[in-house]
């Protein structure tokens, strides 16, 4: 066998040519999620379109960010019955209105119940959403026939939308998962084994290093989302599978097991823990060095002069805050020597201070690498976290929702970042965190400390995905890096039976040598007794 | 911050320049093992000096395969007193004619006792060894300052001989594992989770579909490897760490927080389990195309004209067969219409066929890659299994010692390699055997399958070793990949203590609503009692 063409990476004497050549025009099937979500997906359509492969994504007729229309791919659109539309935008300010209305009120049962009642509420909502959209797919049989005949190589997905993989399982074509969490658990949950002792359960801000209470706590949110995805999450996509694929397919083991999960994590960043030979770390891939700024932008920032400036955002998800939130944060901005770009949409607070520029839109990811920046203030969304790493800046975190609080609590863990409690933030409060971030120098070193690590990897990110997602298309799956473990009963795979069975032994075991000793006993006595007698 | 220098993978229009500069002229301390072992550990510290860095290793007055000078490294020679030397060669050969005659007697409870008495009895032989190769260092005040004064970066080693890790803890140095498996239990074991209803332990020969009494011995098995590494092989190292580093460093924990872990494993290979953020897989690193063969073997192999050859090796550790194996072996090659190079020490069979030639040493990859080659007649060690699969040469295996069964097993599984028990090898059962690897496709089509899985790999697995002990060098450790699990101990790992908390309240919890109803009823029918009285 001659060597295979392609490139090597050292130049070491005993490097071998390993690339095998690219696959050319594969066709790939996305299944796509709304929101900050998307741009993830969006970026990896882009290169794989770069590469020369053909994207059809999947979208709603309403869909928020997913346009009809791009150079770079093609798209099928579904129309859903009004009734069960989310206006998406809408949809999370209003919930994240409650949410701040019931963390006001502080930690309670109640606050606790009522928390939990609206977030199971949301999910519900957003599942049943989209298993309509797989519904209104099997439904439509010209549609279906149409993606049948399309001979497409790979369905590539977000499984926070898990249609897809139903979709694929009907089309026998392999699953690769672009990922950061899955349905209401984290993904490792579903398929690496992640001891609750160390590995903090998703929804719960704390580390790695836990006390007592805290892996109890850990335990417990590892039932109660055990119970969401089983009870909430999963039915409706249940009750699909039954009708489309028959009674022997079972949603969750469809999930487990895809051939690949392009995990958006480093271990910079997530707290390391146990993980499969299926799961490419791909956090950080949208990272890229800083572009020059917009004329206007770059004078305002220049003017700064040895003082910098900061840059806040709170992301894709909510653009707006109560007014008087913002007006505390405003004041605050307002007494700093450093300028500040303030990326703001609702009303405009009234005290906004000379140094502040409030701007609708800007370019994060090259004001985050401009040499003037100080600090990042930032709502904690996974991608700007990686692009403040990526750039070694210093976060201050006003984490809204979901994984927002574990996210900065990561990074606060590793002396890079300090949390804001969005309900309680005062112009003084903020200001004081906002100093301490800004004069104290070990924010900055253990950011760019996090920096250097996460930039030292042997391939970037962003190709690894795509090398990968090719790899699945010239071998038709990956079967062979998927464990046995997923096919298996919890029975089985906890070897619940073995132990039992073993328990038993050693019980008959230990009963027989207790029968003969006893007898052998009862035998002795009796022969002494007639000598006594 | 600007871009770091280096190179780019691929040529995708956002691909960024990763790559940090190179480590030159770190100072690397490595502790091998011998036999086939250092054979890998020889290739790594190759390349290492290759790079520019400057490799010391330790090894004993008496080594079989560790040269003391080398033009890629230098060496620290440690004399051990006579009495307990093992003339390592011999020592196996022995240990393999006992454990041959034990085989021959069937499987028995017996035999199984006095196989695991003579492996006990070996084990406990080699780490009395390695454990005082540690202790002379120590005592050899001289010695001990010259190591420190050398002011290396990194300790790299086998764990085979874990005295590497005592002395690295002691100079508070980093230490990266060049490993296939550890002690008596497989890496695996000592790091991941890794659950014994799909994951084979060490030194039991089945796949990772296991009927219930495969389960029930994967877990006994997993018992038994656990007490041999507690009660024969730690206790030599366990008193070397309490005298030199004392009572609160404990000798497991400092195995399991090495940096990194490169291990010699392609999941093409082994079977997928649960893996580390700091496990890096290097399998078949030391793979490479075929040169051209000398001469004289060039013309015996083409010779053999479209029917080609077979190749024959039963690799570095032992290197005869009893005359009444190979009388057997010799017979069934002469039968052949294909050449057989057979790679032959120790008594010459005196039935060996014209087709048949006996060489002392080959140049066995650049056989296994030529052309004209069939299938490889193999004894299964790790190595001589990845040269097969990345040429894509069928195998005939005759497993003789320690990971062997295993090995071969796994290519049998998939349908790449045939097994043959040496303790019932005649003429006849092992030409049909050679006969249907040589006559059926399949072994052929399914290892070409094997190899071109093994071989489409973003980066060769010996740039990978290289990168990742750089990596550890330039950052004086990777903390951040390595979990908390090994910090703890087993009752809060497993979680024993929380759930003995979560039931004690769930106890109580019960035991107070029986309480209240038990409460309620009494009162209930004493109310009632002298209505009916």
């Amino acid at each position: 066998m001659g060597s295979i063409p392609g490139v090597s990476l050292f130049l070491l004497g005993v490097t071998l040519s390993l690339l095998p050549s690219p696959v050319q025009g594969g066709k790939i099937l996305v299944f796509p999620v709304d929101g900050s979500h998307w741009v993830n997906m969006n970026l990896l359509i882009q290169s794989l379109h770069a590469k020369g492969h053909e994207v059809t994504v999947v979208r709603t007729a309403t869909s928020w960010y997913v346009k009809e229309e791009a150079p770079h791919y093609s798209s099928i659109t579904v129309t859903l019955p009004e009734a069960v539309c989310i206006e998406e935008q809408d949809f999370y300010v209003a919930f994240l209105v409650k949410i701040l209305e019931i963390k006001k009120q502080g930690a309670s049962l109640m606050a606790f119940i009522k928390f939990y009642w609206e977030m199971i509420g949301s999910l519900s909502k957003i599942h049943q959403q989209a298993s309509l959209l797989g519904v209104e797919i099997f439904e439509n049989k010209t549609l279906m026939s149409k993606i049948r005949d399309s001979n497409f190589d790979l369905v590539l997905m977000d499984p926070g939308l898990p249609v897809g993989v139903i979709v694929a399982h009907k089309l026998k074509l392999p699953v690769v998962f672009n990922i950061r969490w899955i349905t209401s658990g984290e993904g490792h949950f579903v398929v690496a084994p992640s001891p609750t002792s160390y590995v903090p359960t998703s929804g719960n801000a704390i580390s790695d290093k836990m006390t007592f209470f805290e892996r109890v706590k850990n335990t417990f949110h590892y039932f109660l989302n055990t119970c969401i995805d089983k009870f909430i999450v999963c039915p409706p996509y249940d009750r699909m599978v039954e009708k489309y694929l028959g009674p022997d397919v079972n949603f969750y083991q469809l999930l487990q097991g895809v051939d690949l999960w392009l995990m958006r994590v480093d271990f910079v960043f997530e707290f390391p823990r146990p993980t499969m030979p299926n799961i490419v770390y791909i956090g950080g891939f949208q990272c890229k060095p800083a572009e020059a700024l917009p004329s206007e932008l770059e004078e305002f920032v220049e003017s700064s002069g040895e003082h910098g400036f900061i840059l806040m955002s709170l992301g894709t998800l909510v653009n707006g805050l109560p007014i008087e939130i913002t007006s505390e944060i405003a004041a605050a901005f307002a007494q700093l020597p450093q300028k500040v770009v303030w990326r703001h949409a609702g009303e405009r607070p009234n005290n906004v201070g000379n140094n502040t520029l409030l701007v609708k839109w800007m370019p994060q990811n090259d004001l985050l690498g401009h040499p003037k920046i100080k600090a990042f203030v930032a709502h904690g969304g996974a991608n700007g976290i990686y692009e403040s790493m990526y750039h070694g800046v210093p976060i201050i975190g006003i984490p809204l929702l979901f994984d927002q609080f574990e996210n900065i609590l990561r990074m606060e863990v590793r002396g890079a970042a300090k949390m804001v409690d969005v309900t309680k933030v005062t112009q003084q409060n903020f200001l004081k965190v906002l100093q301490e971030v800004l004069n104290n120098p070990s924010y900055r070193n253990n950011m760019k400390h996090l920096s250097a690590l996460h930039r030292d990897r042997p391939m970037h990110p962003l190709d690894a995905a795509v090398y990968w997602i090719e790899f699945v298309m010239r071998h038709k799956g990956a079967a062979h890096l998927r464990t046995e473990s997923y096919k298996m009963p919890w029975y089985v795979y906890h070897s619940v039976d073995v132990i039992s069975f073993l328990l038993v032994i050693l019980f008959m075991l230990t009963a027989c040598v207790v029968a003969v000793i006893r007898f052998t006993w009862l035998r002795m006595c009796r022969r002494r007794k007639p000598k006594q007698e």
